[in-house]
């Protein structure tokens, strides 16, 4: 996965939710100059594309469309884009990101239903099917997959049923589990799902991307009211000459596609969720070692990023994360609304071997 | 400037309006990865906001607001943000980037006018003084500094002078001027300058931002539509901590910090535009030794991107296009709504020896 300079100091671990460690072959994609217009770089977007859209389970149902800029763009540009002017949304929460998706449509003053779950509660489908069922002016279902917030995992497939039954799209906020966990966009009937080169897929921040329903998506023209968010004219963009209409991350791109080749050689996306759950094992049975109790049963905690209930004087976490930095091992503050907490992330370009050199330097700098 | 391994083929120069060619050093910095809430990546951001606002004149009177993404994203953050939603603007038209301004504000639904010029035509100080004279709903003018379009340069200082006497707002597209010529925001009173990363900066593209008016922007709470591009939010993020709201390109941001050490050490703005004007000089006169005439007179051409007249027929565009291609030297097509052209630009970290390599491979292809 890597290679390692045996004199060189040990690289810096990121055990967030991203940007997250990445491999030296990605870093090393970043460093030749693109022109944007020019036909390589029009080889590599064309390649990116129908990489994701394969590794999404979008394949002959599905477009990518790729943005320059952070998730939240992306997220942002499928709601400006992919929700009707005249729908209706029903926005599921159970932590920030879903919250945010409430707040974006508030501002751009689109009609919709918020409802929401404990921090430490599932999307419950079996509520959910009571809502679409009470309400049939919902036209579109919004979710986040994975919640980094807490870092619980939404039934996907049995949420995306229940709308599907009801006839109505879902639009999936995949950001952290994309490339991670199985989401078949096809099969599943997902009008959109959206996600950024950093996180499972393991490149380097500055892209997001929406699969878009192809048929939804050619609907969809004049909903955006923003001109750099709109995913129909961005998409319109690529078929026309298969480029971005406006100028490119190019060294991000390029390496979104060095990770993608590094994603087929360890196996695929049940390969890196069976490495991702084999470090989150570890990381949280370290931790219990510790006496650090999780936030969130087992059963519904996503093998992307862990919750740890901060235990209380005389741990304190500003000087626990600060001896940890110092030693190039970056954990990540809590963000319930609640519990005061901290989080650490299981994913990146890491193997067992630098979830064991995290765990031990925790158990140093706690005295262990 | 770049350290050469005489033993490697030629670098590709993209004589481009973006992106450009960068710097080994510049690119060398995109190799690390950091944690985008750790206090290393929080000093680089405060270090990029305080030396961009440096560099176009606004320490102590505007701010830098970051934004990931395309410099179209940032354009449109500032109308989006700092146009009040009751105002009215005054759009000044000579090429695609001003039109575009007028198009986001369409979609919008913001009041607005538009004023155009033929695209070899600067807009007109006297003209705009008699059009802010005669409506004074007008709340904010928006301008193209430099219109990559035609690669005209628009009389800035005194246009600036025109709105300041009328007391409305100018908002300053500066996408391909910025750090290449001089920008005074203080001084001559901009509302807004916008840029990006991957110009006259000479970094990659990934990142936007805008040099905002800080006493008007304090005022801009809620304007903005868009919760991923409100800069006023994204202003309270870095006031607040230091970081970006939403997980920012972070080697783009290094890669950037980077350019910005050499733009000190060649000597700043004055020095690099300078060097733009010298490969300027070198392309215009060795492009009409062949016979090439440019589509604007010399006296209103900025040193950035040179439009020239398609000769028609023997020459093909296309075909010599590719020839250079395969070269690694990257033209550019052209963008006029009349006139067949061709564009060809002197930004980027290139020098007068590879302007010479550009112009005798031209030579080459045209059988001279």
């Amino acid at each position: 996965m890597r290679t390692t300079n045996p004199a060189s100091p040990p690289r810096t671990l990121l055990l967030t939710p991203g940007p997250l460690t990445t491999s030296d072959a990605t870093r090393r994609a970043l460093g030749r100059d693109w022109g944007s217009r020019d036909a390589d770089f029009i080889a590599l977007t064309g390649r990116l594309r129908d990489r994701l859209l394969a590794i999404g389970g979008g394949t002959g149902t599905h477009e990518t469309v790729l943005l320059a800029g952070s998730g939240t763009m992306a997220v942002e540009a499928a709601l400006q884009t992919l929700l009707p002017r005249d729908g209706r949304a029903l926005v599921l929460v159970n932590g920030a990101y879903g919250r945010r998706m409430a707040e974006m449509l508030r501002r751009l003053g689109r009609d919709h239903a918020v409802r929401e779950w404990a921090e430490d509660e599932t999307v419950d489908p079996g509520e959910l099917d009571r809502l679409l069922a009470a309400d049939g002016a919902i036209t579109d279902v919004l979710l986040v997959h994975c919640e980094t917030t807490s870092g619980i995992l939404n039934p996907l497939e049995a949420l995306a049923a229940t709308v599907h039954r009801h006839r109505r799209r879902l639009l999936v906020d995949a950001m952290s589990s994309f490339g991670a966990l199985p989401i078949e966009a096809g099969a599943w009937g997902l009008s959109a799902v959206m996600a950024s080169s950093n996180k499972g897929l393991e490149g380097v921040p500055g892209i997001g991307f929406v699969l878009c329903e192809r048929t939804h998506l050619a609907a969809c023209a004049g909903n955006a009211s923003s001109l750099s968010l709109d995913l129909h004219d961005q998409a319109k963009g690529f078929a026309a000459n298969g480029q971005w209409r406006f100028t490119p991350p190019v060294q991000v791109a390029a390496a979104l596609d060095a990770a993608l080749d590094q994603l087929d050689a360890e196996g695929g996306v049940a390969a890196r969720g069976a490495r991702y759950a084999r470090l989150h094992a570890l990381l949280v049975d370290g931790m219990a070692a510790y006496g650090f109790e999780t936030y969130l049963p087992r059963d519904v905690q996503a093998p992307i990023i862990v919750t740890f209930k901060d235990p209380g004087p005389p741990f304190a976490f500003g000087a626990f994360y600060d001896a940890l930095a110092a030693e190039g091992i970056v954990l990540y503050p809590g963000k319930l609304t609640r519990a005061p907490s901290f989080r650490i992330g299981c994913i990146g370009a890491i193997d067992e071997a630098d979830m064991r050199r995290a765990l031990e330097a925790i158990g140093r700098h706690l005295g262990r």
